[in-house]
Parts: structure tokens; sequence; C-alpha cells
């Protein structure tokens, strides 16, 4: 009835150093390219926006990349977090297949998030930063910045995109708990979200908007710096301490996955559990099976353009390519806030590109099903944007089953759902429908991408 | 800056035995008498409402009693739970105590509920109960009755008391998710909510109230029994894997608390974690001062009298001789929900009658500023609950500091507060009162008190 099978490392085992797929690529990612020359970017160009550590580790070429003491030391509040075998779920599936999940939801505030918060505000800590600006969607990223601001002593300035600002008014109660400062983005406080107002009053704000807001502040001000809590590879490299652990953890239970499945929205998540496996596989280790989820609502890897794009709005960070449904396109608002970027990381792009990912789309709906499912056998709720990866963990069991063999599936459990109750009480009361992206928006969005030599 | 420092145990180290302090009282606590006949109850007396396993738990006098392997089973989940040194929390108050936190929102439902809902759950089930019945205040109990009932296969009816059923609907979801009924109390389902609701339409409930709810619905279904999460003798009891894990931390940490802090509604989190250590210097090992902390306006160790009461408001439940305000009594509507009980653990106020606990009251605004600055320091946001111990906690390594003394602090955080993020935004917006209890309607409750010879 209940064999929690729980694959537990010691402190001693937290990584000293986050893995860097750039050593083990077959081939680079694209040059990111200056917004005006089309030139490729140098580290000056984005000294601006970021503390000079973080520039580094974003054109690093070393495999291993050490994890500073301070940062690991934060990392002992709830890491190594525990790697679990879903017994009590292969059972009521009634499969053969091996279900693992890694639980990241165990950080202080609630997901894999302050992975990267803690190191980003460590370095700008260290190197005289005052303040840092940055956006966030449905909240999980805010959250763990200002926790991370709070720990390190520096001021948190959010852009909240402002559906979820009105939908999850709790994840602003917890930023300002922390002492950071939240805003509803597009606000009057920048010129980027100003234009926005101006043309649409309305507006209900999308994550490259508030990009747009978060950066405009920092370069205004010297004592200032900008983060991002996906996309970039440095934020995929602090990540990969999941994927590091993960591995661990697997040599304890005997097993190596098959599969590995991650939900996709700017990247990192994915990035965190795959790369050290993909890595394996790329230095001749065993192939395994990348299964990228994203929102049939915001499908960028399954019907976006790999092709150079902005990461905000307002065009004010470097171009970089992508898959992209383009900058100016706004998602429909569902649930999943986190997966709602009209973009994704460069990595993830490439080695999508190279063939090395299966990406596919699921529809919000099943997405919930999915995590009722897994709650009622498992004991936790997942955040919305990991009900993705529940999806397609479940699916994987059930063509195991279908097929009658036994593959070993990991997925990563990014966050709980203890913020997104609102979202469960819609499914619950039947209130929850599916949303289609609109063709003809992509379409006018992907025409407007700018061209590049 | 960041020195984390948690004393991690290996999962062997989960208690195979819960700590029965009956073993090592001074003088048992007065017994438990029939509310009609008031001759102490037998166990028959309460086979309506427990399954037989737990009934003889209620009365047993022996020291240990063994935790079944399911039970440990789930609690691996996520026990050992963590115990913390709060350092950075230190150093923010400059203080040379050393304070200690066993950190219990690492559990599925947030709080240290699910140790006593797990067991509860498989003793209803080993004996082929079918549904369980409940109340439920702030919403931690029920949803840990909820996850519980889901992972045993057991139908879960929750009485939440209508205050908090409208304040915190997200609890709702959240048990509902788990496949749970929630109800508002009082409601039309039962004789005592009608009757309730005849009187006062509009009435917010109470524990009380929904105490007789529960009860009513279970003892009219031969498959149903009834299930509390505080207050007797078992509940406490299978609360104290909280205590034994402490004991074996301090080890590991080379240190001893000298004062032991925990919040007090029903008393199940004070039980579970003061008494190992308590029954340790009643053996003739060292003496602690252990600390009871409960609010200002419902101040029943404090304020209460030390007398044979009922335990809901309809005088369905045996009598038990507890500090009470009366069963009649409603507190007024504050934040910490689950401490919002007329009543008291007949084993904590025995033990505070005997002279052995030091209870004191706080207001919560102030309540609420410690745990924010909790918060700060060390990354978690406490539950209203918890934020009584914190608040006592931070007193006394003031106290420490004035004195010029270092002693060690241990209390209960008993459970994170992402459910409570609108008590938060009140705090955070000015919004947040203190709240007075009502001397001459505690004074009436009280004059209605049955008179026992």
């Amino acid at each position: 009835m209940s064999d929690t099978v729980k694959y537990v490392l010691d402190e001693k085992d937290i990584p000293r150093h986050w893995y860097n797929i750039m050593a083990d690529l077959p081939s680079p990612p694209p040059p990111v390219l200056h917004p005006a020359t089309h030139q490729p970017v140098g580290p000056d160009d984005l000294a601006p926006l970021f503390p000079m550590a973080v520039i580094q580790q974003e054109v690093s070429q070393e495999r291993e990349i050490e994890i500073p003491e301070p940062v690991r030391e934060v990392y002992r509040q709830w890491r190594p977090s525990p790697l679990f075998r879903a017994r009590r779920l292969e059972k009521m599936l009634d499969t053969p297949a091996r279900i693992y999940y890694k639980y990241e939801g165990v950080s202080p505030a609630g997901s894999h998030k302050p992975n990267t918060a803690i190191a980003q505000a460590f370095y700008n800590k260290q190197e005289g930063v005052k303040r840092i600006t940055t956006e966030t969607g449905a909240g999980q990223w805010g959250s763990s910045l200002a926790l991370a601001g709070s720990l390190f002593g520096l001021e948190i300035e959010v852009f909240m995109v402002k559906v979820s600002f009105q939908q999850k008014p709790y994840r602003r109660s917890f930023m300002e708990t922390f002492g950071a400062k939240c805003i509803a983005s597009p606000s009057d406080m920048t010129e980027a979200g100003r234009a926005v107002l101006r043309e649409h009053p309305d507006s209900t704000g999308s994550l490259g908007i508030a990009i747009s807001e978060a950066v405009e502040r920092a370069v205004q001000r010297d004592d200032t710096k900008y983060a991002l809590g996906s996309v970039l590879n440095h934020v995929l490299l602090h990540q990969t301490v999941i994927g590091l652990e993960a591995m661990k953890q697997f040599d304890l239970a005997g097993d190596y996955p098959d599969i590995v499945i991650a939900p996709t929205g700017g990247g990192s998540n994915f990035g965190g559990i795959t790369f050290p496996f993909l890595g394996e596989q790329l230095r001749g280790g065993r192939k395994i099976d990348l299964v990228a989820v994203e929102p049939s609502a915001c499908p960028t890897l399954t019907r976006g353009k790999y092709a150079y794009d902005f990461g905000d709005t307002a065009h004010l960070t470097p171009l970089v390519k992508m898959h992209t449904l383009g900058s100016t396109y706004v998602p429909p608002g569902f649930h999943a806030g986190g997966l709602r970027y009209h973009g994704m990381a460069p990595l993830v792009s490439h080695i999508t590109d190279l063939g090395l990912v299966r990406p596919r789309a699921y529809q919000q709906t099943e997405c919930f099903e999915a995590g009722i499912l897994f709650a009622k056998a498992e004991g936790i709720i997942p955040a919305p944007e990991a009900n993705h990866g529940v999806k397609a963990a479940i699916d994987e069991a059930l063509r195991c089953k279908e097929e009658g063999v036994s593959r070993a599936i990991l997925f990563n459990l990014c966050g709980h759902g203890h913020f997104d109750m609102q979202a469960y009480r819609d499914y619950l009361d039947g209130k929850l429908v599916d949303q289609e992206y609109d063709e003809s928006e992509i379409a006018m969005a992907l025409a407007g991408l700018p061209s590049v030599a």
C-alpha cells in the first residue's frame, strides 16, 4: 500500500561543480548577437546587466565550474533534494515502468528556481551590486530571487506579469515578506511599460514585456544589475545540480534512466535535469530519450521557428538563436505561467535542432488530470508547470504497459502547487478550459523577426 | 553570511517506537468521564468513535509503543525532518543564544499533522473502517487526513470551521484534490449544526461545533469512525516522533536544549516536541524549561480554568479534565486558526498543573512581526500558528543577550505559511489587528461547565 522509496544523499554529495554542457556539444550553439550591430556580443556589452562572474559562465567552455562555498552553504538548507521511486503511482497505473521523480519543491521557495537565484545573488553581492531587477511570470522565480536577496542583503525589484500579479496575489505577498518590491507589469515606471500601456491600456502583460521593464531599470542605475530566471546558459548551468544529484541517486538505486522528462518554459528546468545525462551520452555513454514538455497554448519548441530573436518585447536584449513564437507574441493566460514565454533557452533549442530532444505539447486540462492522479498516489500536489512533466511521465509509463516493456522514467517534479490552488479549484469545479494559441498572431509575430544575415 | 547548519538523520533513525509520557508521569492524569454517568469511560464507550488500536493507545501505560512498519514507510517520504541551527537569526539578533528549530513544514501537507493522520488512517484501514469524519480549523489537520485517506484508500469527510472555510478556500481545494469532502461548519448535515444555525444563522463556527458535527456523522454509521487532530493522548503520542528525532539530532550537534518552545492549540505540537525531553527529566535527566505559547485572544492555559469540560459544543464527547475557556466559548476569528480551541490536551493541562510548563500568550501582530524577521533570516515563511513559537524563541534569545548568557533554545517550526499568505498580506498592508477575548463571554461559558463530583 505504501512503499516509499527515497534515495537520499549526504550533504557531502551536494555537487562541488556545476556541469557545463558546452564542453561536450558536437557543435557550439550560434553566437549571441548585438541588437544593433548584429555582431557577436562581448563581455563588455553584457556588463551593464550582469556581474562579470556570471558573464564568464555564460561563455565558458570548461566542463566543470566550481560552486562557491557560500552558495553550497545555502543549498544545504534543502539540498540534496530527494529522488523518489513512484511505486504507488506505478501500482495505480499497473505499469511495468520504473518511474522516478526528483523533487525540487523542497526548497524554501517551493521550486528549483533558488538553485540559480542563490548563485546569482552571491555573484552580484561579491561584485558590490546593491540592487537586482528581474521579471517573473507565475511568481516562482521572483519569489526565489526575493529569498536570495534577503539572505545576501540585496534589494530586489520584481516586475510581475500583470495577469499573474492579479491571479496570484499570494506570490506577491511571498516576495514582499522577504522585503522585495513587486510591481505589476506593464507599469508606468519604465519607458517600455508606458509604451505598451499607451497602445494597450488593458494589457495583461507578458514575460517579454516584463523583461524589457526589468532590463531598462537595471541599465539606468550603476548600482543595479539584472537577473534572469531561465533561458541563458549560466542559469541552465546552475540548475545542473539537479541532474548531477540525480545521477548519484540512480547509482544508489542501481538503475539508469531510459527516458528523462521535464517541463520546458524558458528551459532551465529541462537543462538542469537532462544536461548531466546528455553529457554522458555525448561522451560515449548510454543514449537517453529526452522529452521536453510544453503547453499546447505556447508551443515554442513544437510550432516555433528556430531563428534569431529578441528575448523581450521592447527589443532591449541581445539577439539569440532560439525556437521562438516571435517576441511580440502574447500567449493566452493559462495557469502554468512559468511556461508562458515566446522563446526558449538557446542551448535547449540548439540540442533540439541537433535532434537530441523529443519535444511534445499538452493541453492544460489533461495536465491537471495527471497532476491530481499523481497527488492521490504520491501525496504531493505539483505546480501547474510540473504537471506537464507528470502527464508525459504517465503517458510514457502507459506506453510501457502497452508494449509490455519496463523502462526507467525520470522526471523533474520542479515545484509544488501550494500557490496554485486557484487553478486546482477551477479544475475541480470544471471551469478549467483548454486554450489555443492564435495561429495568425504567431504568424504576425514571426513576420516581425529581425533579419539577421 | 550564510552558514546553514542542518542536522540530518538517516532513514534508519526514524524512530521505531513512539514515546508514551504516561509511563513517566509522577501522577496519572484524571480519568476521562462518561458525559451522562460521570463514571470513567471504558474502551467500549469509545468504540463507536475510534478503532480499538487507537483506544488502547489512549489508555496505555507502556513507555514505548511500536510504530507499525507501513506507517514508518509513509513517514520516510519526509522524515526524519531536519533540525536547523538558526545561525543567521542568531546573528541578526546579535544574541549569545544557540537557537535550533525542528522543521515539520517538509511534510507533503506542510505541517506536523500527517505524523498522526497517517497513523490514524492506518489503524482505521486495518480494522476495516471505510470512512473517517473529522473537523478542521485552519485546515492543516483536514489536509493531512485527506492526504492520509488518499494513501490508505479511505473516504474522508471534513467539517471545516466556517470562518476558515471562507478565509482559506485553497485549503478546501487542497483537501478536495486528494478526494476528500469538505463541508463548512456549522452545516445543515447534522443535528448539532442545525441547532447552532437555528440560534445563530450567521455563526462563523468554532472547532467545538465542528467536532460535534463530525462526531455525530461518525456514530450514525457503522463503517465510519472519527479522528481528532490534537488534544487526545494517542495524538500526542504519534507526534513524539518530532521530539525523539530532535534528541538524536542534538546528540549530533553535541548540545542539549535548555528551553523547548512550541505553539499550543490543542497541544499535540507541544506534546510532540517536548514529551521525549520531559520524559528524560522525569527519569532523573536534565531539567528543561518548557514554554507553551498560545494566542492572547484564546488564552486557554494562561486564563482558562483547569476543570472537567466537553471537547465540543453539542456535548457529544466524553468529559476530560483540562484547561478550558468553556465549551460554548467562541474565540475571535484571528489568523492562527489552529490555536483557536477552547480546551487543551489533558496531558498538557496535567503537566502544566504539576508546574512542569511555563505557559505564555502573545498577540497576533507581534507574532507576525517575529515571523517576518525569521523569514528574512532563515528563508522560511512560518504558518501563523508557528509564529507564536518563533516569537517566544526570539524573546528568549533576546533575554539571553540581556543576561549575557548562552542558552540552547529549541522550538518546533510546525508548519510553513504557504496557505496563509492572506494573513501576511494583511500584516504587510497594516490591516492586521490584535484581537481581545471577551472576559464576560468566557465567564459565561465557564459558568456552564458541567458539575463533576
